[in-house]
């Protein structure tokens, strides 16, 4: 036991993390700027970054992305994007989330089954022909399902910079995102469990674990709230706040994942919307979001593009991953436009949802994986999943930004990523010189 | 290279790391409050609740620590241990370590010679005997080199939380610690070189690498000093600075132990140094204490408590490994006491020195690992160069505690270990509500 934990000591040079780290820092901080020049939102800054990190591990033989710092990294970027949507469910504001919440479950629907179907005839059309639509029903359904999830922790970075997250669009997508996380992951795990012919019966466990975690979310939420009032009025402005805002967080969104089989993510936003009914979630919020840019979430972004990886790619596969990818954009963009157009949203709003649903990030990656492990997906795609991520990544706050172009911000710009200009504020203790 | 990078992210739930922090971050907590109640350091607090966490290790088949979630916590915990050497570089007064220079140097001497002494003694005595004293000289003397470096990092903390890093006592320690390091690293070095046989060729090249990254170091920081106060003259209180902090500080520990054979905290305790003489050193110090506080530092302190591992410890070595361990704690005080008083210390004071400089922790760990790589040091001396972690770590605070007991701190206790009762800050927005 002392020999392993030793042995694991030894082995891995815990300090190698702090160059790539210096790195992607630098250089994320060096492209936002570049891009905020440019007009461009900084995420994409940040990505552009992350790509260009990524070339180093084209070198033979370099150090500075080996396995075990990758893995570090891959850590880091997972306590990122956790936070990141800890903190969009903190700025969540409940209220106008009941207000969308119909046109929200139509964007949804439709925002799941126009790609989905999409997908499933593209994957059809390549494996197995239409003439057998039976024989690889499941596998190319699970290619559809690929396509369901969004990761919007990226339109939501961009939509707090253009200080537009609690607008119509803003709230439609973050509800849209929860209920189609919810759906993929459900579909998800029903297509594993149907190719697997355990039947019907583990449908119902896995949907009931899932309405399980929403009613266990409530219940303790409820609980949570009155606790956490109760300290920061007994203890105004002390950092046990955010950091039992931090737990509660990362307990939700390891509870959700490991025993209710829903996305961290997910867990981590509803842990936000808990933390988002005490009175101090603007100092809360503040403390996360200084903790999450100064070095977890800029890794996230980055570690999006350092793992994406072309040299996979082959000839055979081109042709299927390339109408995949058209097919995933183009999916959403129409199934959640025209969901928005039925709800009577302007022509440009309904827009700006389809785009804003677009993005995909480590979700669809993730269940990329999970069919491949599970034999459903061929290995092969997985450079076309990575493209799309990359593509709607770039392609997405880029259309947003200009879309918004000339209008003013909604609400407040809370600590826009990494370039905040805050105002100088009071010390809290006397100057020590 | 895609199909590897992909089946890391396969194999590894990186959610699964949730937990730990979860739990690490509540248990230190809850253990600094309780802690504080009965006049403990908070760092005590966060070591018990790491050992208490680690006797989670204990339970067969736990899926809490993992191998992975062990690694991630490493990671986190390096991050840490950089920061808060780097927050303490920064919060030195340099005027202040150019008057206790000489002092420090006498400290050093005897803090190094006494417990090497009496180290190579002990382990005489127990490998090999007098009578053949020559046999295992080197493995000898490297066990009394093990005995040499100090981690301050605890003792800076705790002299942090009384007000007194600044002191005539912070001071010593500090300089005298980042002396003994690196007269422990060259002498490990050394040993290390002499047992291949590789002869003194070698040993010139290990300190010319000092000497090397000291001249570099202040080449470099010249530079940078003229660099960072002009962005700070162009753009007052922007992220920009501290995280240009980071990257200074992430890039100069990596150099130190990657390309000069430093170790990595005194790079960044050298890094700290070089931001300690822009104008707006308290702005960066305060971003980086949040973001250290909130998550790295908790998981510095409680990793240690977690990768304390006792099963390994048999009949056979716990004769030596308890007399060494005395020798360790008493050879410090004995030395840095004796020397502190040399140079006309009070009692008090002496006996400050050297308590403080009685603490172990990543440097005698790696150090004895290295021992271990290269065949100088029996493994099983782990489990009680980990117990000497842990009793210097729980004593040396605890003591130093009592040692201040009454005084009142010379210098504002800035943001104290996860403690702060910050006053309400001016809210840099105008509300969002």
């Amino acid at each position: 036991m002392l020999s392993q934990t030793l042995s694991i000591m030894g082995t891995v040079e815990y300090f190698e993390i702090l160059l790539p780290l210096a790195l992607i820092l630098l250089c994320a901080k060096l492209f936002s700027l570049l891009g905020k020049k440019i007009g461009l939102p900084q995420v994409v800054g940040m990505l552009v970054a992350g790509i260009l990190l990524g070339l180093i591990k084209l070198i033979p033989n370099q150090s500075i992305f080996t396995e075990d710092t990758l893995k570090g990294l891959s850590f880091l970027a997972k306590i990122g994007v956790i936070l990141i949507m800890f903190s969009a469910g903190i700025e969540t504001d409940l209220k106008q989330f009941k207000v969308c919440g119909f046109p929200a479950l139509v964007i949804t629907i439709l925002g799941v089954v126009v790609p989905m179907g999409l997908g499933f005839i593209i994957a059809t059309a390549f494996n197995g022909g239409f003439e057998n639509i039976e024989q690889n029903a499941i596998s190319n359904l699970f290619y559809g399902t690929i396509l369901a999830a969004t990761s919007v922790s990226i339109t939501v970075a961009t939509l707090k910079e253009l200080g537009k997250l609690n607008s119509k669009v803003g709230t439609s997508i973050i509800a849209a995102a929860i209920m189609d996380d919810i759906i993929g992951v459900i579909l998800l795990s029903l297509f594993i469990s149907l190719d697997k012919g355990t039947g019907a019966g583990e449908v119902g466990i896995v949907i009931g674990k899932m309405i399980g975690f929403f009613a266990a979310a409530a219940a303790i939420g409820v609980g949570l709230h009155f606790l956490l009032n109760l300290i920061e009025k007994r203890y105004p402005h002390t950092r046990r706040l955010p950091i039992l805002g931090f737990v509660i967080c990362f307990f939700f969104a390891y509870a959700a994942e490991k025993w209710f089989g829903v996305a961290d993510i997910t867990g981590a936003y509803v842990a936000g919307i808990i933390l988002s009914t005490v009175k101090e979630h603007e100092y809360i919020d503040r403390k996360v979001e200084i903790s999450n840019y100064m070095i977890f979430a800029p890794v996230f972004f980055a570690n999006i593009g350092i793992t994406a990886d072309f040299s996979g790619i082959t000839a055979t596969m081109a042709g299927f991953g390339l109408a995949f990818i058209a097919v995933g954009l183009i999916g959403k963009v129409l199934g959640c436009g025209v969901g928005s157009l039925m709800c009577k949203y302007s022509f440009k709003d309904s827009l700006r949802v389809g785009i804003g649903m677009m993005v995909r990030a480590e979700v669809v990656i993730v269940c990329t994986q999970k069919g491949i492990d599970n034999g459903l997906v061929d290995p092969a795609i997985m450079p076309f999943i990575l493209l799309l991520v990359v593509i709607s990544a770039l392609v997405a706050p880029l259309a947003l930004k200009l879309l918004y172009k000339g209008e003013k911000p909604d609400e407040p710009q809370i600590l826009p990523p990494i370039e905040a200009e805050s105002a100088p504020q009071t010390d809290p203790q006397p100057s020590e010189t």
